[in-house]
């Protein structure tokens, strides 16, 4: 495999698809999830889901296909999202009437059903959240990051009013905030999208940004506030207190699976993933070893269901065609957390041997009794290992800049905190030059105001922003 | 609302609109799933997914978006799907080279993948599952039985031998058996499909078969066994033990949304939808009653809780806006298993009011202290009543014949049993008179020869076949 240094991207195109997580798809830009991969999004998937419908949120399913002309009502929208349509023309062996667009994400087909729904107050707030496929057409796609079709949920709201919306928006950024943080180990940093790089359609976007080993910013969950973008383009308008006809605040919020491709970019090595434990399919594998692995399987069988017993995913390496040395290797490039070695000797000596995917501690032999009863902490332990080690290298690689050469020095290889004056043509010139674009003013910079890191104007904001090159 | 009696079908239209399941998509045979009908979709997902895993599958996702050409390589397969297909034509802002179809099911998809990823015995049996969306061009649409769009799962496996591969089959049709039954509350009848009806492909089709309220059958789950006929058109090989190269035995099973619709088509009756317990969104709803609603709430939030803690989907209808009586009206409505109604008398009794959706048991009293201990069992006791309404109904609606007036009889209300000859022409002929098919061959019925029901011809299958008109 090629080394992260070497080329980060070949590394991470290589080892996505040598770890089973993904393979091409047969259309261009389309990726297959396999099962290694696909469970990772399904357990990101149940944590996530559970966190929505905590907080008031009911699922439903919209339609996929969307009539063209839905698209064009939002002017915005429109603009944003036409060059990346997948079209329909024909269905059931003609032409259709009208083109049917792929979803590219759902916001009009919901607003036309959310002015259907929503006549009065009482019907608000409306909080819907969806599971779906989307397309959007690519033309430099990358695994899980940029795929012509990706998974996402997508939250789609109503309100009554904007400190409502705005209160539903930032609810669904610290759900983001919470699973990237707590399940991924991903040290997000939140904050708001400056107007160029706001959705298509949105008052204000919100984002999470992450860095990556190569020091790129990976936006990996964002939230909108449409004021009454959509209300307008699509009727959404409900009867108040006092009688009066009023159009409603709509949000929408989106997390995908490109948070599996962050997990490997955050965490990954040379060897090959590094997964956290509370993402791994794998928490822990047993790989029988000695001359006779066979007399050990009762064993290995035995500590794995008392494991799976304290709450642990735990898989049993029973290959026979395959040398230990081999298995520690695959298992260690499929990044599971913990892996425990269990011989002829060691099960005489009442133990096994314990190592850890990462991290200071040396393999060491454990009591087989004790194992059930300190696995869920040595998990944890690890879990938080990995969110600390990838906070120290995000800091490591931040710089607070205010001379040109430094911020360009910055953004070469991580993130800069900078002044910005907020007009696009500097923000372009900056693209031009680096790379490197606003990738958010992050919520809890402290307030701070002066010359523009480019062009010297007076910044805007109120707040360094963070600039990197981004994925 | 329509009576079923006068009109089933505008009954269940008006019904499931009516009750929150859906609405009307945008384009044509499109259906939108509400909250309450998407819960319940949830809930059968969740069931059948664990069952699905527990045996040894794993969860993958594959694209959509499926060249056209792939659909080809297998003759009847394309024979079977072209009339039903969507094309994108058009992607990126330009006309594509190759059309590409948006996946109706994904056997060819699947089996390209499966072609690169086995190549050894060892890799054998390969189980994978997908849960997706798929879109066949209805022309005449019904809502959750045959939409342009639906939810399905579909697993695909790949095998040794054919032994390997039938066993694989009957388990996923067990698998449906178990879910219709014991979840949905539906006396399905597993069975074998005749060669006419036989999925698109396949070697052999089984089928379990549901009795509507009307007398018609529903397929309610398929499972197909499809010899080495997509292996041979995708090249699914695999080196044998003694070296040799051979085609795998594929298998594919699907269950759909359309579960849903035969929920509200075998439970349902003119007050609205009956809901069995194990599927329902909200199993026991509380309606706090009496001139002073309001005051009752709080014991009726602990009451909620108290049953909640006994594993119970428990909803405190806390609308103020509306009396008690449209709100049982509108909860029977929406087949709500059991509702308690909780006024300030009752409550100064220590008791609340329980009403069940069907059934013999009047309304009573019931301790507030002994309810969470009981209402399990109340639930359990309504599941098996349901399971044995429909059965008793299919059983009473289902009639051995052999002769034609006796046949034409009954598939006019409801199923015969016949023996038939097994000729095509004599199936069509069937059909055109009496709009009956040839929906199984039950796979426990007992072995009978004689006959054919229609032509005096031999009888084939060696057992009587269920003919029925079908949704
Ligand atoms: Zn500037
Ligand atoms: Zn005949």
């Amino acid at each position: 495999m090629t080394p992260q240094s070497e080329d980060f991207s070949a590394w991470y195109n290589e080892l996505v698809a040598k770890a089973g997580l993904v393979d091409r798809g047969p259309v261009k830009g389309t990726m297959v999830i396999r099962p290694y991969g696909y469970r990772m999004w399904e357990l990101l998937q149940a944590e996530l889901d559970g966190r929505i419908k905590e907080t008031g949120h009911e699922n439903a399913y919209f339609p996929m296909l969307i009539p063209e002309s839905y698209l064009k009502r939002e002017a915005e929208h429109v603009e944003g999202f036409a060059p990346e349509l997948a079209v329909v023309t024909h269905a059931g062996g003609k032409e259709l009437d009208e083109p049917l667009v792929v979803r590219p994400t759902s916001e009009t087909v919901i607003g036309e059903m959310m002015s259907k729904w929503i006549s009065s107050h009482r019907d608000l707030p409306l909080l819907l959240n969806q599971w779906a496929n989307v397309v959007r057409w690519e033309l430099r796609p990358r695994t899980f990051l940029r795929t012509t079709e990706f998974l996402w949920q997508e939250g789609h709201t109503a309100h009554a009013g904007e400190d409502d919306a705005m209160r539903e928006t930032m609810l669904a950024l610290d759900l983001y905030d919470d699973v990237a943080t707590n399940l991924a180990a991903l040290p997000v940093v939140p904050g708001e999208k400056t107007p160029g790089e706001r959705f298509a359609g949105a008052a204000r976007t919100f984002t999470i940004e992450g860095m990556m080993r190569d020091g790129r910013a990976l936006q990996a969950g964002t939230s909108h506030y449409m004021g009454t973008n959509f209300a307008r383009a699509f009727d959404i308008q409900y009867t108040g207190e006092e009688g009066r006809l009023e159009y409603c605040h709509t949000t929408s919020w989106g997390m995908t699976t490109r948070m599996i491709g962050a997990v490997v970019m955050t965490h990954g090595d040379d060897k090959g993933l590094v997964l956290p434990p509370r993402l791994a399919p794998h928490q822990v594998v047993i790989v029988p070893v000695g001359r006779d692995a066979a007399e050990v399987m009762p064993a290995a069988v035995e500590l794995a269901a008392s494991l799976r017993t304290a709450g642990v995913r735990v898989h049993v390496d029973d290959r026979t065609h395959l040398s230990p040395g081999f298995k520690f290797n695959d298992w260690e490039m499929r990044g599971v957390p913990v892996r425990l070695e269990l011989g002829p000797r060691d099960l005489a000596a009442g133990t096994a041997v314990m190592a850890r995917r990462l991290g200071d501690h040396p393999k060491e032999p454990v009591p087989l009794d004790r194992l059930p009863g300190m696995i869920t902490g040595v998990l944890d332990d690890f879990q938080a290992y990995l969110l600390r080690r990838a906070t120290e290298f995000r800091d490591a690689n931040t710089a607070t800049v205010d001379d040109w050469d430094s911020f360009a020095s910055a953004v070469s290889t991580g993130w800069a905190r900078a002044l910005h004056c907020g007009v696009p043509a500097c923000e372009d010139e900056i693209k031009a030059e680096t790379k490197a674009t606003p990738r958010c003013v992050p919520l809890n910079a402290p307030e701070e105001t002066g010359e523009c890191v480019r062009c010297h104007r007076p910044s805007a904001y109120g707040k360094r922003v963070i600039f990197a090159r981004a994925y």
